[in-house]
């Protein structure tokens, strides 16, 4: 079988490009109404993608004055968007440093029962000051965050398996339902967490979410090699994706894992007109839509410098060190900045599509063959597809991208399989208690 | 308008009998099938049902070698049930001891929005020590959890008030999405939480949800008479109902509110034939399917009596004193076997049915005969349905004693709004932001 790439669905509001909800061609009433997420659902399934994904903070972040903000829970809206599609995968993103295990564990499971094996979970461990103070702490350290994400991992995971496969017997006649030989108590008793188990939901048809993660620090990285299955990132040229992917990949290894253990898909924010003149005009109209003042606080925000109108026609001032928020993102920006000698305008347009995400205005063509490019050269194993608009660049994506990768033997015709697992090529994990179980009896 | 009674259909499993999961009627394996759940949904809004409603705990209770236990997590599913109905309510049981109140306000917040206002909450405190052993906590007393659960109260009212209801300008033209002075950071600062806000989730159809509550000691009376307003019970005598009904409406005037504020719902497991014959015949066929052990061990649990099968044809021991658990249910479960000098068998009998809740057996006449006196003599404003199998025993109300409900002008033929608060007769609340603001300009 020749290697077929992977298409995410990066769902947002209205849209990525944040002018989106001044464009003509949205509606951003829509931002609470599954209606829209249901139409989005259903194009990216007709697209026959692996998979939609919506991102998630838990703070009302960015400046609702001038951006379409407050949107719905990423869960509860997967859960709905679960009842109207069979076949596209399912990712929310929660984070790991203001929840319980049991609590998340409980949801993925619940959401891989409902969408019958199609619940992937987006794991990041909130970068933001703004979150700790809705939870009435201090922001942990970006080291703690991801160590207390590890043992987190290790729970959620304890729970996940804590029903083998087999556990229910279903037998009625002799008032038997499960074999309780085969749900167990996962005792976990560690430096965050202190947890019995079992899980209150039975073992669910992935056996675990598809795990996903987004951090790109050295942390992240790390993260990503011993827990992922799949990293979003943000990457701007195709060497800092080879450099990435390569990056990725060779840390497997060290925790026995195999390179197509886990894929990279690099984010992208397809502009798509039918000539590449009209992808330019629909490019420039969005940029005379920013609004200054809004990508003026969101850079301040992600690079820790206080920045004002008096500064967008110069080049970014130098940074102060800053160890505990976002690190890759601020590194991107800061590179991106410093690479192209942009001043601080330039830049603000070049984040507003994608917030550091590669924006790509072209042709259906022509944006197939930057895919193709990052595929065949060891940046990327699929993409996380970014529309500037919504449902718009959705639709256009799908129904004119889409066909020109599956006539070039680079995507799929039609879902292979049932789950989330299935579509990305990725296996079944086992309970780690079956195993121990049967090592036992061979022992 | 002549007072109509409002039902809700408490859902559970394959049925709230505990022998439900080995009747031929029922199919244990859809215990995890969203589609069972969908059926039940589309059956209790064919009948006109006012809402439907998850129970729910935090751990594995019960044991699971003799009954259907591990199912969904209430929120996720009935996000699931959102997309399939148009008007019956969507009440989700959350606990606050367990939970952050930022987390349950976005939840509860984007499934009003997903459900067009059909949400509720049913606020419980969670009562077992079980629960606590999976959050790494020693269980809170009981006057503790109460003590939280006012405070997380507060805070969630709070953030859903924290966007007045004409925050969204939506001016594209302008650049202005919201008006920042109508979106209020909370900045809550108390004994159990320190929350910022505001939420990231704009103000939901309903303002808030449909708040719930089920607990029935002091403590949870009082609870009730502050922030609910609907009250689910389990009352086994017309007299108890009447004193509970009676105790509940008294208790709000302290508190501002008025008797219509708060609705009382007792529970009642109604087992339906064309003859009484037939209905008796099904009693039977259930009891006749009941496993001791799996009583045994719900009683000695609910009791802390620790009971074997060789107590079970003698009458209850003496009971030790305990005031952490579920105060309530302990006292009528007590209270039943020494009315009505049941053996430990009579009792399991007794409680295999609703555990502790009203179980009637008849004609779809009776079953509304039952109903009716309890509504007409100030014990009830409505009821919880507690079907014994589902789906059978949820399309026989739907189908037999509902039509006998309409037919007396006890029931509406067509829902009359579109909201839960709408088919509950209850008001939109106000923001309290919006409130203070008005209050200043006038002052
Ligand atoms: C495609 C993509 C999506 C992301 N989505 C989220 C998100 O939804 N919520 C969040 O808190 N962080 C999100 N992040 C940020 C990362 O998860 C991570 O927290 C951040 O990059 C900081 O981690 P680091 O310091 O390891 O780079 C996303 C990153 C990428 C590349
Ligand atoms: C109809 C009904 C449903 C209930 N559902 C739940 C539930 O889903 N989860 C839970 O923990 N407790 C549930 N309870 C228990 C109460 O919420 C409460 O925790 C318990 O009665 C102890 O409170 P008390 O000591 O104030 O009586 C329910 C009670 C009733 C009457």
């Amino acid at each position: 079988m020749t290697r077929k790439l992977h298409l995410n669905a990066f769902l947002m509001g209205v849209g990525h490009h944040e002018a989106a909800w001044r464009h003509p061609r949205t509606e951003p009433s829509r931002l609470t109404d599954v209606r829209h997420y249901q139409e989005l659902a259903r194009i990216a399934e007709r697209g026959k993608l692996d998979s939609l994904f919506l991102a998630d903070g838990v703070a009302l972040q960015g400046n609702v004055r001038h951006n379409a903000l407050g949107g719905l829970e990423p869960l509860t809206l997967l859960a709905a968007l679960a009842s109207v599609t069979d076949h596209i995968g399912l990712i929310a993103t929660v984070s790991t440093t203001y929840n319980e295990p049991f609590h998340v564990a409980r949801k993925f499971a619940s959401l891989d029962h409902i969408s019958g094996g199609r619940a992937g979970w987006n794991i990041v461990t909130s970068a933001s000051e703004a979150e700790a103070l809705n939870f009435g702490v201090e922001r942990p350290a970006h080291a703690a965050r991801y160590a207390r994400a590890d043992e987190f991992l290790d729970v959620v995971g304890k729970l996940w398996d804590s029903w083998e496969d087999d556990a229910i017997l279903g037998d009625r006649a002799g008032g038997l339902y499960a074999d309780t030989g085969k749900i167990h108590p996962i005792e976990h008793a560690g430096h965050h967490f202190a947890v019995r188990g079992p899980l209150n939901t039975s073992r669910s048809p992935q056996g675990r979410p598809l795990l996903v993660q987004a951090g790109s620090s050295e942390d992240g990285k790390e993260f990503a090699a011993r827990h992922a299955e799949a990293v979003f990132t943000a990457q701007q040229t195709l060497e800092e994706g080879q450099e990435f992917y390569t990056d990725i990949k060779r840390r497997l290894a060290a925790h026995g894992r195999q390179p197509g253990d886990v894929l990279v898909l690099p984010g992208i924010s397809p502009i798509i007109g039918s000539t590449e003149r009209e992808a330019l005009h629909l490019e420039k109209e969005l940029e005379d839509l920013i609004i200054p003042a809004y990508g003026l606080a969101q850079l301040s925000h992600m690079t820790g410098i206080e920045l004002s109108e008096d500064d967008l026609d110069r080049p970014l001032p130098d940074v102060p060190t800053e160890t505990e928020g976002a690190q890759s993102r601020r590194k991107l920006v800061i590179d991106l900045a410093r690479r192209e000698r942009l001043t601080v305008r330039q830049l603000l347009n070049r984040l507003a599509g994608g917030r550091g995400h590669r924006v790509v205005a072209g042709t259906p063509e022509q944006i197939a063959d930057q895919l193709q490019e990052w595929f065949f050269t060891g940046a990327a194993d699929g993409f996380n597809i970014m529309p500037p608009l919504l449902p718009l660049g959705l639709s256009d994506f799908v129904d004119h991208v889409v066909p020109e990768l599956q006539i070039r033997g680079l995507f799929r015709y039609e879902y292979e399989g049932r789950t989330l697992r299935d579509n990305y090529g990725l296996t079944r994990p086992a309970s780690r208690y079956a195993a121990r179980l049967e090592a036992a009896v061979a022992g």
